[in-house]
């Protein structure tokens, strides 16, 4: 068994900037840099450890693991492929120059060995890693990403209740940890205010200083007179309210309140640790875990039960009120709320739609790592979509606000056309030298058409297909086939070992004509599966897109195929 | 809801033979014929249903599917590729030359919901199909794969234990039925007596007529002394006995009689219907399954606990004894026989080092339907391998013995580089006109580098990653990346839902240049993908094969990689 690091203190891992290449071509170039940037101090959690975020998802398996990467893709050549084995490099084969240059495989597991103890068992040995998402194919940029999601999810709301337009509008919600945090920002830059109840003071202090959030609160009546004020005037402030959510939620419903939208992100998925229960100091909650674990799910779960059915209240009222992906409903289910499940999660009420019409987490960096040239495409962006003012703010915003980490590099949400329009107007900046070296562009695995996922991306789908994973693996197969540079099917992201599975990809655009004709090929291909997975589901919005964009679905009926086979 | 048709008797599916197409090029008029020939009535078990063998393993969802894909194929374009989800087709989308014409992913479930019954509901809801391995993947060609695993396995014991000369051995076994009908046949073609005990008459009347099997006999007696008079005189005579498994395999421990090869083909995986338990009639079996199920199955168990008893003691005697694939040790455990796993199942005792040299069931179909071109290329592989009298021996048998069933055919078991030499050589063979029409290349999903199945074909790897189903993922993406012409991903194949996942690949030898390209990348990555994988498991035999063939393996030291990264 040779000899495996997973802890080392003297890395420090920066991806080179600039337009010297270590590797034969920017083709390789690319994977490097970005596996390099994935690892960053600056983007990764737990960079020593390989962790680039969620929990254990790591980059590579091991040092020596990264080592023999890093090795491979230095000399990799352009007619050959490498192969990742979960986060090790285990074959370099002769392929051809329209093939991907790396193909990778993280954490996937035999269904009926599809466990975490299974998984941690391998893990152990050195067999594994665990890739959640972006961490093991190479396309992690920071907090961008989940502000952006937040951000896309509040706007949406905000179409489907308020005409597109939250000014004036005001958002209840709990939690501002790792990735609640992100709430306020995305709130303020959709216009709308917040009220974020939070129990921890050093967590808002941490927003405040990060200014994700504008204002802070000590009760109740200082935090809705900050509210009423700024709607008032229609501008959009954020407020985090030292309390716990479990009693303002329910105070607010008795007192009559309208929010104009409710959510929550306090842990409820992790009850013992999550979520303080009501009543409760954080002293004694730290406690009792040691002391009567059992005695803290209980009394966490039953103040979950209680703001659950104030959140049920205010659903009662006609409040747009949403489940964020925290499983807080499951929770209120277990103790004896009936109807929990009657207010919707986020992705079949909101993000489905998007779905419907390949619209996802879009992203390029910048290899040069210039901010300049991230700005450039910002305004190119601008300038293709002209007819979309959410995009164009978020664009702002983002400039504003949200510092670049490692790489500079950009998120927004396009669909089908748009992102082979965006992909092949960068190649063509790349190719005049108006960007100093060439982009990357990919998506999160969380996307239209790439993952599996029955508690959160394929939930509740119309025609009950939440399960079936013949689509994120067509997906992958398809990029492969079309000429992404590098393809990924993972297992197990998002929600844990046994219970989705999911493909990335990331494709180079390096000024050659040869990238721009792969471009259009996987920029189009890659949204379409996400369309004609939904429409095979039946969704209308889906059906329609299709038709629009030209697709070729067999089996969707004449109307929507561009060769039908029913002639 | 569309209406789906799974049953039409009114289908009568034959594969178009000669030159003349109905899809635009070959590489569409392949999967097209080689889909209709796994629904010819000589081919599949119940074409009318689509199920073309291993219980409902179908060739596509259903009716309307069928004549999608067909009506699809026929359009297709030289750089399009057809999407195939379950069985339904679902996309056709731009790709470029060296891509697959078709992607196919059949039964996957995200693993959490990946049990029969999720299936099920979602089978008859018309969402999904089983896909088996080879009949949703297009490239079942009959009986003759079963025949040559089964000698593969039976001349690989002769190697390992009787210096590669099977003459004057005879082998116990158990079952004649559906696959184990094979075994006599295969025993006499490497060279062995058998002696099969089968508890119903008519399956040895049917062995008989298909001449499978060579005598029957009505007692033990009897049996013994043809198979005696046989070995005495160095001939391979294959004896049917009607009789008790569970009765005779202890009879004759008791008698002291020594067999050379001891297995069992009985469906003991099933112990309600497939096993007869000792001193029942077969009547009494009938009428208990209905009327006391549970009865007949503690009976059939306690039987089997006897007859691995029996095996047990023939292992403890040195005598070479495996279990099939047929569950019949776990049975037993379960009714106390603690050492039930004391002898090996035939994957990692025989199979294994076939597999670590990328050796496993490559075949071919002659597209000209013409018998002849199959036999030319008998003569071709003679002549390519001339030092394995084993293959020579097989390619003789198989075309007096076993016929043709639809296409004409022909599968021997052929390892990396040989597989590219043969590819290579067909398509030679096509382009100077010395083959009436283009040959399609294939293999089992059960093969060196295609599958992760715990229970079976990676039953106790070395490093213990036999749940680790990365493998087959990279190796789907990889025949994707390389230009297979249709390449497959399938779950469930072989040992049932939850329990395994592979991946299929077939490519057209068209007589092309750009075929022979293909043919060269395809055909030496996909056996080296099962190289690299037994290698990166510590099989001594695979890290020298790859050493051999110059495989660049980064992880397996610099001795095994041609271009290592520790440099
Ligand atoms: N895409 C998605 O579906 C998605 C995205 C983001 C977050 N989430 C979910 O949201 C939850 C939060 O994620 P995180 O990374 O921010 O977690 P975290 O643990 O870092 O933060 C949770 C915060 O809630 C606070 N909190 C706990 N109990 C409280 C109470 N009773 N009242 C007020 N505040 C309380 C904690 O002090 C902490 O700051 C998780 O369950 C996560 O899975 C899902
Ligand atoms: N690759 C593999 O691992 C592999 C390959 C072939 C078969 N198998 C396994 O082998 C088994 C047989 O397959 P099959 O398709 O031939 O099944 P089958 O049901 O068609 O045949 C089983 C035969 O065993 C006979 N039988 C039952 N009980 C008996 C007894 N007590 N004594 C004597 N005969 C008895 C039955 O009459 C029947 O003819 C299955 O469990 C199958 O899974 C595995």
């Amino acid at each position: 068994m040779p000899a495996i690091t997973r802890l080392d203190n003297e890395r420090k891992i920066k991806s080179p900037h600039g337009t010297t290449l270590s590797a034969k071509s920017w083709l390789t170039e690319a994977p490097l840099r970005m596996l390099m940037n994935n690892l960053d101090a600056a983007v990764a959690e737990k960079p020593q450890e390989l962790v680039v975020y969620g929990g254990i998802g790591r980059a590579a398996r091991d040092w020596e693991s990264y080592d023999r990467i890093v090795a491979s893709l230095r000399s990799l050549e352009a007619d050959e492929t490498l192969l990742v084995q979960s986060g090790k490099p285990v074959g370099i084969f002769r392929t051809h120059a329209d093939a991907p240059r790396v193909l990778i495989a993280n954490s996937n597991l035999v269904p009926h060995w599809a466990t975490w103890e299974k998984f941690h068992e391998l893990d152990r040995k050195g067999l594994m890693m665990y890739g959640q998402m972006t961490a093991g194919s190479w396309i992690y940029i920071g907090s961008q990403g989940i502000v952006q999601g937040t951000y896309e999810t509040f706007v949406e709301v905000g179409r489907r209740h308020f005409g597109g337009n939250l000014a004036g509008k005001w958002i209840l919600t709990g939690g501002l940890g790792g990735m609640g945090g992100a709430q306020p920002l995305a709130a303020t830059m959709a216009g709308a205010s917040m009220l974020a109840v939070e129990c921890q003071p050093s967590r808002i202090e941490r927003r405040l200083e990060t200014r994700y959030l504008d204002r802070r609160a000590d009760d109740l009546d200082q935090a809705l007179a900050m509210i009423r004020e700024a709607t008032a005037k229609g501008e959009a402030l954020s407020v985090g309210l030292l309390g716990n959510a479990a009693e303002i939620f329910p105070e607010l419903v008795r007192r009559g309140i309208r929010p104009d939208i409710v959510t929550d992100q306090t842990s409820a998925h992790d009850p013992l640790n999550g979520y303080l229960p009501a009543g409760w100091s954080l002293d004694k909650a730290e406690r009792m875990r040691q002391s009567d674990p059992e005695a803290v799910i209980q009394a966490a779960k039953q103040s979950m039960a209680v703001q659950v059915k104030a959140m049920l209240d205010f659903h009662r009222m006609g409040i747009p009120t949403l489940d964020y992906g925290n499983n807080i409903r499951q929770m209120a289910l277990e103790m004896g709320v009936a109807d929990a499940f009657d207010f919707p999660g986020f992705v079949p009420a909101y993000i489905r739609p998007l779905f419907c019409r390949g619209i996802g987490p879009f992203r390029w960096a910048a290899l040069s790592g210039d901010p300049e040239d991230i700005y450039k495409t910002d305004a190119r962006v601008k300038q293709l979509m002209p007819g979309n003012p959410h995009l164009h703010n978020w664009l702002d915003m983002a400039r504003k606000r949200i510092q670049f980490q490692g790489l500079p590099a950009r998120i927004c949400w396009v669909g089908l056309g748009d992102r082979a329009r965006l992909g092949l107007a960068f190649n063509e900046m790349v190719a005049t030298g108006e960007l100093k070296a060439p982009i990357v562009i990919g998506r999160d695995h969380l996307d239209s058409g790439s993952v599996a996922s029955p508690n959160r991306e394929t939930e509740a789908m119309q025609d009950g297909s939440d399960a079936i994973s013949d689509w994120p693996l067509l997906n992958a197969l398809l990029n492969t086939a079309s000429g992404a540079t590098w393809v990924s099917l993972h297992h197990g992201g998002g929600v844990g070992i046994g219970f989705s599975q999911h493909a990335g990809m990331v494709i180079v655009a390096d000024g050659t004509k040869e990238a721009a004709r792969r471009l259009e090929r996987v920029l189009t291909n890659d949204p379409a599966t996400g369309v004609m997975r939904h429409a095979d589901a039946g969704y209308e919005i889906a059906i329609d897109c299709a038709k629009e964009q030209g697709l070729k679905l067999p089996s969707i009926g004449s109307s929507a195929s561009g060769s039908s086979p029913h002639r």
